[in-house]
């Protein structure tokens, strides 16, 4: 969020939430990867890279390509979370549990972060489209550098529903603004929108048509 | 190109001609990143994603380089262009057809771009050795990220010549401009070498000679 | 290094032996980037493309990670380097020399870079942890960007001490900077801690244990 815009006094009362969610959101997201490390069998060093890499990546990319200073380098709380998910994993062997649970942490993250992704893009003066891009990005684009770094079949080459699930919160978020919703309300429907849809992912086993040369 | 800078009135009449090629190229890149997908038998997601990273990820790594703001992100037409390259080869089940055309589209593409990116970065100041670098990244960087993330092998690991020709391209470009040649004249002289050198490699299958230990 | 900061006497009297030390890093990375294309059997384009992403890569990241100018973008020496490190591995055939003396000048570089991308950070008023991170990244993402597009496994997935010698060479820099010690003091002690953790891998294969959910 760009402190430098004025925003409506709704939106400003739901700030502590808002940072609290963004923080829960990179921990859940730097479990994950720090359970991709854990799956590998590496060592400390990897799991805090694959925490770091797949915390913050997403809205390192995004910031980056919107000409923001990147959001975490100018202060310590976000890679600390990072580091401290990764100590978690490996001390706890959280990989032995079962983590339906994370599964759901990471649909509640991935719904928010497309959210935040684009509302920040729109913040810095980006148009519709590309900002539902950045949100995209924001909510995936930690999770692919993940895969790709440790060999695993990405999420994109797999065709369960998760990168389209980001676009339509993304879009709906950006589309109901334009309509003239209150930020924090297409927000909110944004965030259920693709949480929704990852949710039917998950529990159905939903997943895209892979492209077929003979039908 | 840099609106900033004064241009001459040889390359101000060239300017709508340069956004038609400037799209062009775009799409043609966008295409094949659409065809990997196809190959992959990918999902329609995954069509979109890789269109484009091909069609406007070396721009995109030419900008954050020189500082300049990223081209495609204050406008919607270079992403929509992606889009409907990736919908247009799903739904027209572009991967059945003889795709010679598109190889040549995309050495078209590659000469332009090669020339494109190093006249960006020579408006931004950038000195002619990485200037030289700025255009073959401009013409190949996108290729060699959807080969990565299809898991193909990249064009950086094979011996064919793209990536000598696009720097044929953009050294000739920034030689002939460094010797006083308009620019208008120095760029469709790169173009046409950089183009000419991949056409030779095409058609007689030319190649780079591998590193060997024994010879 | 920002020029635009006021340093004490003695690190000026010590620019010189930087600037050096700078180029010589540059160098012996590119040449660990030529060599990973010889493994290859690659051609003179991959060497060159090998040699700049190892040599430049981890101080490009960090420069765009801090907003500063990428360090290599407004000048040629450095690509100019990476080229000739490429031109004298292929000449020269170096990969079948004896490389022992490779490992040790690229432990080194690391011990340098550490300390290096850790003040640049700092001296762009990066706070203590991240500017940690900044050292690690500056000496060890051009080769895992090398190692990926290699297609070897990246030293991120190798148990070997790397990125933690890195990480012990930024840590100390910035932590005895923060309590005080001058900065060239803090950076002679930081690079050698760094450097002589990566001695002692070298020598005696010590290696970071890997994730075991047996014990």
């Amino acid at each position: 969020m760009n402190a430098a815009v004025a925003l409506p006094a709704a939106v400003e009362a739901a700030r502590p939430l808002l940072a609290v969610l963004d923080m829960a959101g990179v921990a859940v997201f730097a479990v994950s990867g720090a359970l991709a490390a854990a799956r590998a069998k590496q060592t400390i060093v990897t799991f805090a890279f694959f925490a770091a890499v797949t915390g913050i990546g997403g809205g390192t990319l995004r910031d980056l390509l919107i000409g923001a200073p990147v959001f975490w380098v100018g202060r310590s709380d976000y890679l600390a979370v990072c580091l401290i998910a990764a100590g978690a994993v490996w001390l706890l062997r959280a990989d032995r549990w079962r983590l339906q649970a994370l599964l759901w942490f990471d649909a509640l993250g991935m719904g928010a972060y497309a959210v935040i992704g684009a509302a920040k893009a729109q913040n810095y003066g980006v148009p519709p489209l590309p900002a539902v891009v950045m949100g995209v990005l924001t909510a995936s684009f930690g999770g692919i550098v993940r895969d790709v770094l440790a060999g695993e079949p990405s999420v994109l080459l797999r065709r369960e529903i998760y990168v389209s699930a980001a676009a339509l919160g993304a879009a709906s978020f950006v589309g109901l603004s334009a309509l003239g919703l209150a930020p924090l309300s297409a927000g909110i429907i944004g965030a259920a929108a693709g949480f929704g849809l990852r949710a039917v992912a998950i529990t159905t086993g939903l997943a895209l048509p892979g492209y077929r040369t003979e039908k």
